[in-house]
Order: C-alpha cells, then sequence, then structure tokens
C-alpha cells in the first residue's frame, strides 16, 4: 500500500474549465497515457449529468488499464427518493467501475438554502450511497464538497457528515476545497482535527487553485497525515483550476520523499500530451515541465548555472524529462526518442547512423513547428522510413482546391482535383466536400480505393488546427493535427505548413500511408 | 508604517523571464502605474548591468511618483575593490533613487565556487556595501540571495551574513529563496529563526514560483512575522516566475486582514496592462484577475451561484475588480451582454425589444458555436446593428479562393476574387497570398481601399483557429478568432462555419466593418 495515491480528476472536473472540451475518443486517449504514466485512480466522467461520460464508461471497459482503477463520479442519492430507486445512483452501478465517488455537501449553508432539506436527511443521503454502492463491490470515495468552509461555519454540522460516509463505509474521506479559498495554515489545522475526529477511516484532499495555493494546500493536508491527493494534469478546471497533479507528484515524490510515480520522467510528455488532445497551448512557465521552467536568461546565471547546475536549478531537470535550456533554442531529447521507438516496438539503437539520423530529422522538424507528442503516427512514419522499412504506396504530382461563395442563394461550391501516381498507373480524381480539407481527403481516397481497399476501414476522428506564431497573422505557421482510426487503434499525425491546405494535406497522408505500412507488416 | 509592505520587481526581475522584454517606455508607463496602484516600493531596474536601466533612472526621476518608492538594485562590491571604487556601486549612487537593493551571497557553494572568495571577504562586502549606501542617504534593502538553501547547507554562515547586513544598517532584511526549490514549512520554520536570530532588523520575503509554492511560500514568511513582501505582477520572472503579486495582495488584504493597497478594485486593470505593455496573453485561469477566476461552468454549480454567490464563489468578485462569469456554454448571462453594452458605451435597456432582440441573436449565434469572450468587436457589431447604429459599408456578391499545389519544383499557386458593391459601383478585384485566407484578406482590401483609405492603418495581429466538434472530422465546425489592430486599439472578431475559409472571411469582414462604424462615430 502506497502511503499516498494519486487521484486523477482531468476526465471529470478538468473538463468543468472553460476552454477544455474533450471527446469522447480524446477521453480515452488520456485515460490510456494516465494508466501508463501510473496515477492510481482515473476518474472517468459523471454519467448522471451527460450521456457522452455514459457512453465513455461503456468504452472504457475495452481500455485494460494495467495499474490504474477506474472512478466513476456521482453525488449522493436525491433527498426524496431511496437509493436504489435514483436514476443518478443506477448510472454510477451501470458504469461497472471497481471504484465509484461520490459527492455529499458539508456546509449547512449548502444543505438549507441550494438542496432545502436537513441535516439529518443530508448525513443520511451519504450514509445510505455510501452504503449501498458498498453492498454493490464497490470502493467509494467519499469527496466532502465545501468541507472547509462548511467547517468554519460548523465543525459539528461537517464532522457528522464525516462520520455518516465512514459508517457507510467509506475507504476514504477526501476534504475538498470546492471554492479554492481556504489557507495552508487553515487546511493543516482542520485537516489535523478530522484526523482526530475520525480516526478509522484516512482522509484524502482535494484543492483548487483559486488563491493560487491549490499545490501548497494539498501538501499541507498530506503532511497532516492525508493519504490521496486528488488533481488533474496542467490544473485544468473549473475557475483558476483544480490541484495541478504536474507540480503536486513531483513535490510529494522529490521534495518529501514519499514514492508516487514510478518513472517521474514521463511528466513532461504527459503533460503536453493533455495541452495537444485538448487543443491548449503549452503554459511555458509552468513549474517542472514547462518549456522556460530550466531555462537561464540572466547573464549572471548563465554564467554560475554552466560552473554548477545546482546554483539556479532546484533539481535535475531530466528527473520530469525536461532540460535545462541556455539558449533560446530548443533542445531536442534524445532519450525520449529512443524510448519511443521501443514502444512502437521498433529497434534504434542508441549511437546508431539511424537513431542519428532520425533524431536530426526530428530536430529539423521541430524547428519547423512540428512537435510529436500527440502525433506518434507521424514519428512512427519517420522512423519506418529510415529503418528501411518504409515503401511508398502513391506519389503526389498535383493537387488543386477551390472554393467559391456567392452571396445570392447558391451554397457554397468546393471542390478539389487530385493526380497520384500509384506504381505505373495515373489517377485524376475530383471530389466535392463541404471544406477544401473534406473535398481533398475525399479526392484522394477516391485515386487511391481501386488499389487499396482497405483504406475503406479508415476514417478520420479528430482534426485540430492551430496556429503557432500569431504574430504574422495569416501568414503564420499552421500546424494541423489529424486523428485517424480503423475502429480498433487510433493514431496521430501531424503536417506543418504556412498555409492550412498544405498541412492538413501533410498531416491526412501520414495518416493513410501510416495505415498501409502497418497492414503491410 | 504598515505591518507588512509591497516591493514591486517587474521591472528588474520580471524581465529575466523569457518572453517579457520591455523598453524603456514601457517600464516608465509600468512605473506609474504601480505608484498609482499603491505598491510600496517599485525596483525600477538594475544600473550596473545594461545602459538601458541607467537611462531608465534619469527619466524616472521625472515620473513624480506620488507615493511609492523608487529603488535601484545592483549586487556588493567586488572582492578585489574598495566599495568606493566600485564602477557598479557608483552606478546605484547615480540613479539617484530614495532606496537602494543590493543582493549578496548567503550559499558558501556560491561564495567559494561562483565568486571564488573567502566567507569573511564576502560578509565583509555585505557590510561595506550596505554601510557605504546607507552613509550617502539611501534606505537599504538587503537581499539575501539563496538564503534558504545557504541555510540548510550551514546556518552558521548563512545567519552571518545577514548579520553583516544589519551591521552595515540595512532597513530589511529579505530571504530569497532563489531557486524555488523551498516548501512553506521550511519557510516558517527558518524564518522562524533568523527573527530570533537577529531580532533588530525586520525580515522580508522573495520567492520564486519553481514549485507553484511562490505565493504559498511568501505567506508563510508573513506568518512567521515578515514585513515586506517581493514579487511581480502577474508572477513574470525567470525560469517559472517570481512570486505572483496578483494573488498574494488580495491573499494578505482580503484572507489575512492585512491592509496593504488602498483599492483593491484597480487589480485586474493593473494585471491585464502589464500583459498588454509587455505584449503577452492574459493567462485565463490567473487566480483572483483571470478573465474565467470566477466564470462557472457546471449547469449544477451555475444554479448555485445563482441562488447565493457565495456557494461557489470564495471572495466577491469585484472586489479586486472582475466580474462573475456564466460561461456561454449552459447559460447565455443577460445580464452579462447588458454590462458588456454598457462597458462599449451604448445604451441597452433591461426588457427592451433591442435588448431582447440581442439576447436572442446572441443565444442563436451560441448555438452555433460562436463564443463572444474574447469577440467583443464582434458583440459590438451586432449591438450596433440591432441599435440601428450601423451602416452597411459594402455588399459582397461572391468570393474564390483557388490553391494549387505541385510535386515539381513549381510553388504552389494560392490565389482570391471578391466581387463587391460599394454602394452603386461594384469591384472585382484579384490578389494572391501565402495562403488563401491571406489572399482572400488582400483581396478584399484592394476592393475597399478606393472608398475607404483609412483601412489602410488596419492590420491583422492575431489569427487563431479552433475546431469545436471534433466528432465529424474536416466536416466539423471551425471557429476563427481574429485580433486586429490600427496601432492603438485593438479588437476582436469571430466567424463560425462548416469550413474554416467562411469562417475566417466572417471574422475578417467583421472587423474591418467595426473599423469603419467606429471611425464614423
Amino acid at each position: 500500500m502506497k502511503p499516498v495515491t494519486i487521484y486523477d480528476t482531468t476526465l471529470r472536473d478538468g473538463t468543468q474549465g472553460e476552454g477544455f472540451q474533450l471527446s469522447m475518443l480524446d477521453k480515452l486517449r488520456i485515460a490510456k497515457r494516465l494508466d501508463e504514466f501510473g496515477v492510481d485512480y482515473i476518474e472517468g466522467g459523471w454519467p448522471g449529468s451527460n450521456p457522452k461520460d455514459v457512453e465513455f464508461f461503456q468504452e472504457a471497459k475495452k481500455l485494460e488499464l494495467k495499474y490504474a482503477k477506474l472512478a466513476a463520479f456521482g453525488s449522493t442519492r436525491r433527498a426524496d427518493l431511496k437509493v436504489e430507486d435514483d436514476p443518478q445512483v443506477r448510472l454510477l452501478i451501470e458504469a461497472e467501475t471497481p471504484v465509484v465517488t461520490i459527492f455529499g455537501k458539508s456546509w449547512e449553508l449548502h444543505v438549507t438554502e441550494v438542496l432545502r432539506t436537513t441535516a439529518e436527511e443530508n448525513q443520511a443521503m451519504i450514509r445510505d450511497t455510501v452504503e449501498y454502492l458498498v453492498s454493490k463491490g464497490r470502493e467509494v470515495v467519499y469527496d466532502a464538497e465545501h468541507f472547509f468552509d462548511g467547517y468554519k461555519d460548523s465543525p459539528e454540522h461537517a464532522i457528522a457528515t464525516l462520520k455518516a460516509a465512514a459508517e457507510g463505509g467509506a475507504a476514504v474521506l477526501v476534504l475538498c476545497d470546492t471554492n479554492g479559498g481556504t489557507l495552508p495554515s487553515e487546511v493543516m489545522e482542520i485537516s489535523a482535527a478530522v484526523k482526530d475526529a475520525i480516526p478509522g477511516t484516512p482522509f484524502g484532499i482535494h484543492t483548487h487553485n483559486d488563491c493560487e495555493l491549490g499545490v501548497a494546500n494539498a501538501i499541507a493536508a498530506v503532511r497532516a497525515g492525508g493519504v490521496q491527493v486528488q488533481g488533474t494534469i496542467n490544473g485544468y478546471g473549473e475557475r483558476t483550476g483544480n490541484c495541478n497533479l504536474t507540480s503536486v507528484i513531483p513535490i510529494l515524490q522529490l521534495k518529501m520523499g514519499i514514492k508516487v510515480i514510478d518513472d517521474l520522467s514521463a511528466l513532461q510528455t504527459l503533460s503536453y500530451f493533455v495541452d495537444d488532445v485538448s487543443n491548449n497551448p503549452h503554459f511555458a512557465r509552468a513549474p517542472f515541465i514547462g518549456r522556460t521552467a530550466f531555462a537561464h536568461k540572466g547573464g549572471m546565471h548563465v554564467n554560475a548555472v554552466q560552473k554548477i547546475a545546482r546554483s539556479y536549478e532546484h533539481i535535475e531537470p531530466g528527473l520530469v524529462g525536461n532540460t535545462q535550456q541556455i539558449l533560446v533554442s530548443e533542445l531536442s531529447g534524445q532519450s525520449n526518442i529512443l524510448i519511443k521507438a521501443e514502444q512502437l516496438g521498433m529497434k534504434l539503437d542508441k549511437g546508431s547512423e539511424e537513431a542519428k539520423n532520425v533524431l536530426g530529422r526530428v530536430k529539423e522538424l521541430e524547428n519547423e513547428g512540428y512537435s510529436f507528442e500527440a502525433a506518434g503516427g507521424s514519428l512512427e512514419l519517420l522512423i519506418r522510413k529510415e529503418l528501411g522499412q518504409h515503401v511508398k504506396p502513391f506519389d503526389l504530382k498535383e493537387f488543386h482546391t477551390s472554393y467559391r461563395l456567392y452571396r445570392d442563394g447558391h451554397q457554397p461550391v468546393c471542390e478539389a482535383t487530385v493526380k497520384v501516381h500509384v506504381g505505373e498507373e495515373s489517377h485524376y480524381t475530383v471530389a466535392e466536400g463541404n471544406g477544401v480539407v473534406n473535398a481533398l481527403d475525399k479526392a484522394l481516397r477516391k485515386a487511391l480505393l481501386p488499389f487499396y481497399p482497405e483504406i475503406e476501414d479508415v476514417s478520420l476522428s479528430d482534426y485540430k488546427v492551430r496556429i503557432i506564431d500569431g504574430h504574422d497573422a495569416t501568414a503564420a505557421k499552421t500546424r494541423v493535427l489529424v486523428v485517424s482510426t480503423d475502429g480498433e487503434k487510433s493514431w496521430g499525425t501531424i503536417g506543418v505548413s504556412e498555409n492550412i491546405i498544405e498541412a492538413s494535406w501533410i498531416a491526412i497522408v501520414d495518416s493513410i500511408d501510416l495505415f498501409l505500412q502497418r497492414r503491410r507488416g
């Protein structure tokens, strides 16, 4: 048993944040990565709040998580229903997760003014719901919403709600600073009081960053004896976000000596992955994993750091997968790429000619604005090409797109033409679409289908665009990330160009190319 | 005498951050704003490190600060020079500021390995320099660099350096967590030890955010008796940045009851001002002042917040100049739009026909994927149209874009044609660009310029694309956000469509249209 477990709620509380939207496929991809990274719990969603989350738990059963336990989130039963008749609770059972997390009200204000019920009924709701879920074989995490505000208002009332959850059989009582207004000294004091009042059930902590104290409050609770830390990758979440796991994990492990994750060096890639999948920009100043977290600018600092790194670095950057930066140019992590090749099942030896060439090519492309964090498909293709495991499936001669918009009743007309050679044969096809990229995709498939009927199975499941440098406005570079699927697997490919059409084309071609290579074996 | 003073180092330590560059004029503008806001000290720069800072202090004399004291920053004398002969110290005197801040070495590692001198000489350097500056009538702030790392390595050595500064006559001894690796519990403990060891001189705190604990560490030191907090606006600074004053000030004042600023409601505008002057994007999730700091998305939260605001808000947002936002996703806030109209100087009465129509139109557009959070320009245009304050500047008949990519050496060819009516005249123009949107923008300007020569002043300064729903891949909706500027003001406009070209077109047309409406008055 670990002394402190990590409970990730990126997929649930994270998605309450403005600008953090995830499709179901995004959620599945992130869940898989979180499991590989080694968090203990993954909260996947709230089936009672939207149909997408119901569907997520159906699909998630196929994920075969290696390590993490999946948790479904929901609330206590309604005041006017028996727990077994509450449809929201039924959806929690139907999610078929080993863990169910339910939240209940700790603050009298919420009980009387928001729920409009009594303290006694509220405690019964908590006790009944926990008990029922435990009877169905679930490990139950109890999230005590507004715990600190509730405790400050009435310690007796707040403690009574926790006792109800403990009596119901909750595995852990999670103290939530839902509004994010509590100070570390208060968290420390109140956590200690909880430990005294309810010695038989361990407690955890769930904080928000409204005072820029989300991480500090979490570690204060751990110092007071807390055994579970809830948070999100990169601190995404409602308002100012949740406790940032990307900071709190390395603090626990590297500063407080509490082992929570086997290999912390995957932290930076995980952080980038979540940014990319959610189509959010990387926050360069982010602690530990930010692009500038170990970047030295001041002349005196640079000088000292070259003599002794720890003179201006609080940890060795490689411990979290980051690298020291002296100059503006970015250094591509060599070992990262070797590890990725291995994960893809391809042998790339350290120091070999092929490895050097792949690294050189990756650096070149990164300079042009590529980023392979969420585009493993393009990286795989690049490595295959270098290892001679690639047969070019077709040759592009030319493509053309045209878009005409009328203001007098006509529908817009959008078409694309593609000229390709497949083997000895030349093909010239045209297709219409509801956008130029869509038309281009269709025209290419039309040209290739007679030769490669298997591409019928491939479809684009996601298409994301980011402008890399906004300074030149429409002349800036465009990065297109495409996620494709054949119904079983999905893979990401990337294209970068000064214009979106070419960038999209590159990503689409890579996607189909990789699929064909894999089918060849 | 205030119990805790605020010492701003945005203009010095802030500019050590990557991407945070300020011209001398920028620095003067920010200094003036900081003074108006009411910080106690403004550290303007390090005259010994660059000529721009020397010049800044010359110009700053004309600022006539009402409240804040200006500080020049520098280091102790060199090991091989008498203090009065050290050119870097001379520049500090010549800056003619009431306050001089010097930093010295606390960590033996730095004394022996970086400075390459002895502990005794290091202490003499500190004592001499402080004494000399005091003799010239300066209030001297002593920054003890790497104090916590130094103390953990050797408490005796670290305390001896502070004693040297105190003996020299320093007004305050500032304990610096230069590398940002210290935990709040350590800050608390070590600060208390300093207070015991040197009771005669007060201490202050200077932290960095490398563990996301910059703010937590500062308040830990204040709890231990610290009287000065150093930091930067929005937390700018080297690596992960400095202690964020924008968070620590409201915590001190609103949570800990320590009055530090007269009118805190100017905090948000100050934060935006520093972002804008330094040309950095606003961080939406920033505590207290961020755009989403009081934004509610979850349906349950929105419902509760409308009953009782404090149910999900840790402070009243107006206290720091922020406002509650009910996010567009669930519920479009009617009052939000009325407030926005008022901010734009347009009269829109609650319950009026116009207000209802604007609200209806906004909701309709939001359903289609529009979001007006960052597109105030499009919202203004919409309100103007509803209020009859809009004259259509031109009529689009048709546009066409064409993009052809060759694989045999040719450059890609990209062109756009535009047919518009302006008044009675019809115009048909064509332009090339490095992308279809760029070509379209050029063709439209070419058509309009003869009629509206003022559009020469308008340029696109940012262009962002987001795919709203990734499920249908390239057939999904595209949201384009354009930021335009006329050199003085900037405004955001938005377009949504199933294809990126039309979405871009809508945003560009809105941008030019609004500019022309505003010029009409």
